[in-house]
């Protein structure tokens, strides 16, 4: 970023100074990391170093500082920082145009402005929207159709096929449309079956597509499988973190956010603004209603209704599972006392 | 895909029609998100749309529908689709050339008809089978040998020395062949050795394999880390999901299916036919026996008997784990019964 | 690797040889699965084959064989299979020149015999230090400062900006400095707003970096995020496995061990010499102390001191939690014991 005076923040901000308003600033960062030259923003005390060692503090009302602090006092400190990056770090573009170490098929079809890094593929009947960015080492598969601004990262591979809509993130590593976990066991072939090796399993063929909605953002490595039949489908708006799996045939909702690590199986269906936190698994064919929050690590067997929150393997109602997962740790004491139980109850018994 | 008449179907099913036997079918889908152009199966009436909106549907006898439905009779609807699959989307070769784009070793070997498509490459001294493809992006280090009809997707990372069976398929962002997680911890050496820094994670070397039998699929972004002697082996005809890490020296029998997430650490020993369900871990150097059954999100801490099935974190027999953790919801209960017995054993002994 | 006698290994180990001294050596292996060209090493006779297929072992004094078996004893035997590996496959350097089928912006600095595989991508403002790989398909965004002596291998994705020091390994697939994942509820603009759909979730920006520190190695398809300020920091010396997550602005401290499929999120900082086990997930804005302890499949929700042991979800103190696990399958007996007290405890009080 280019430096910038505390004034000139504090006029962006629109938002009083107090303290050094020459003072320049030469980046953003956090309060346990700044030096004098960071801007860093601090909603509460609580957790904040109590040496302010940056060089200038978006601060709310009411929250202290040392003297000789300089502070910019807002309503909402993480807001206008993140107005702050928007106004110091324009999105600006990488790739803007087609790169000749690109391999881009004739056929393909491109938008406006669309930029196509170098060593990324385009396959045949690809089709690409206005302003889009393909970076290096992608891979867009024969016939996938991709929207206006999106952004594909180093490294996605998507499938033939494919369907991506508009403004969608996808992060390195990301793959869309590799065939679904789906075999059926059958009997080996009687030339190659021996006694212990009597069955194999047959593959069952996924001609099916992935659908990904407008302005969805999908986390490195994340993976989304193709449908056997019809789509896998990811509406419109929803975030999905690293390293997570969405299976064949299931449908995500509007809006959802689900967490690092988490797994969704086959053709599970999850309405509107639904949440599933880090390392969940939903297991296949259930239904999760929009808005339910699905807790972190939790195991989902069967449907959760609209709105409701869910913990534990196999997941119940949140407020039962806390209660419940709490006393796990108190059954060896549980065991004492029915043992002393047992005894005292002999005892009275034998009275 | 063709455009096809019911009729046309039909007689390939060798099956009867009821209805129009006419109507034009231009794609398969799902009962919930068909359209009149499209074919689908119903095995049962559970979970299936009250409309069918769908323009013919593969039924099993017995299984009714509305008036004007069109429906072709078969025993087995899931099989007769996977034949209309294979009928109506007969396998194609993507890459059935070595394109100029990729970088191919002088010295790598090539069968018939072996495809490599632009951007992949090919080290010193690799050997690829007949009619194998590798998509674009797709690495083979040095000297690692791939057998006949394999398909290697977009962006798999195949180490030096790496062997892979015939009809092999792995999907995008397979990595084979990394080093195995193993370390020693050792002195600091005097001269960097500090009172908080004393020791180091030395590392050991992996010089190893990883064998990959014939018939095995892999999917997305999954990892087999090479042995640190020897082989980490997965044996033929085995099917491993998204995001599964195999670890180092861990061998895996014949025909298992390994489901997303699912890990197995080092020197860990599973017999054939086993299934581990998404997101369990097995711990290293165990054994699970031949058709062993490992439930969803199990911790595996011992060895599991053949045919057994186990469930829980530490995983134990399954039919006893499921019992016991329907009851953790009941903890809360099981504590207010604790104190209620308590204060009544406390009366009754007064008296 | 070449062929050496046994006599040749024990005069490099400076240890006694019994048995056939002249015997060549091909191959390390496993006592498993060794045949006679191979040397293996045994520390103990547990888990080892009752018959050696292996041309030598290494052993240690004490541990018996069958009558002519070919020994080298050892104090260590593990220790000197280490040193046999590092003197008979001597590192060597794969790509260490500047490939023209690489794709080199001309404004990268590059430092004394770096190696850029073919199909790799360095952008612009790039830095990287003497004698560093960096392996085909592999890609370095602008503004990257990679140390010396690194190996990058395969496919590996760097974001622009990502700091690496020395001596740093990355597997096939990591990702450093993807977005972190940050997001807002905000209200959806008028315009769009619909009954069901009347949120969105706003993109935090991430304008922070990735720093990793010297003699760092991170497994295959695991994912670093970059910071939203200042850094998320892997500390010097730490070891991280395949398929970990690091969130955004985490800060994991020096000489940690990660293991498979752990999830570290954001804001969360550990200590030095901390160990994660496998699929164990760590909550947001935690403080792990150092040489902690956190066990397999552990869900870490709130802060560990230095030193203690953790283990289940919620996790607590290991002593605990393994008894209390252990008694989860307990529970169907102690439910029979509580309704078996509470019919005798109402005979009791009925006389």
């Amino acid at each position: 970023m280019r430096q910038v005076a505390v004034a000139a923040i504090a006029a962006f901000l629109d938002a009083p100074v107090t303290g050094d308003a020459d003072r320049l600033i030469r980046g953003l960062s956090t309060p346990d990391c700044a030096d004098s030259g960071d801007l860093v923003f601090v909603s509460s005390r609580r957790r904040t170093p109590d040496v302010i060692t940056a060089g200038a503090v978006l601060a709310a009302p009411g929250v202290e500082f040392p003297e000789h602090t300089t502070i910019i006092r807002v309503p909402d400190p993480a807001a206008a920082m993140m107005r702050v990056i928007d106004w110091l770090f324009p999105a600006t573009r990488v790739f803007a145009d087609v790169s000749p170490a690109a391999v881009v098929d004739p056929s393909a079809q491109l938008g406006c402005d669309v930029g196509i890094g170098p060593l990324a593929y385009v396959g045949a009947d690809v089709c690409i929207g206005d302003r889009t960015e393909i970076h290096p080492t992608a891979t867009i598969g024969r016939g996938a159709l991709i929207g206006d601004d999106c952004v594909i990262h180093t490294g996605v591979h998507i499938y033939p096929g494919t369907l991506v809509g508009n403004r969608v993130v996808l992060h390195a590593g990301v793959v869309l449309g590799a065939d679904g976990f789906g075999y059926i066991r059958e009997a080996m072939p009687p030339a190659l079956a021996t006694p212990d090796e009597p069955e194999r399993l047959g593959k069952v063929p996924h001609v099916g597509r992935v659908v990904i909605e407008d302005d969805v953002e999908i986390g490195a490595n994340s993976t989304v499988d193709r449908a056997m039949l019809a789509d896998t489908c990811i509406g419109r708006g929803t975030k999905i973190d690293n390293l997570v799996t969405i299976g064949h045939n299931s449908r995500v909702g509007r809006h959802c956010i689900i967490i690092g690590q988490a797994g969704v199986s086959g053709s599970t269906v999850l309405g509107d603004y639904v949440t599933v936190a880090g390392q969940a698994g939903l297991a296949g064919h259930i239904r999760v209603g929009a808005r339910a929050v699905v807790g972190a690590q939790a195991g989902v067997t069967k449907d959760v209704p609209a709105g409701e929150r869910v913990l534990g393997s196999p997941a119940v109602d949140a407020r039962i599972a806390r209660k419940a997962l709490a006393l796990i740790d108190s059954l060896p004491e549980f065991k004492r006392r029915l043992a002393d139980h047992e005894r005292r109850l002999t005892d009275v018994e034998r009275e």
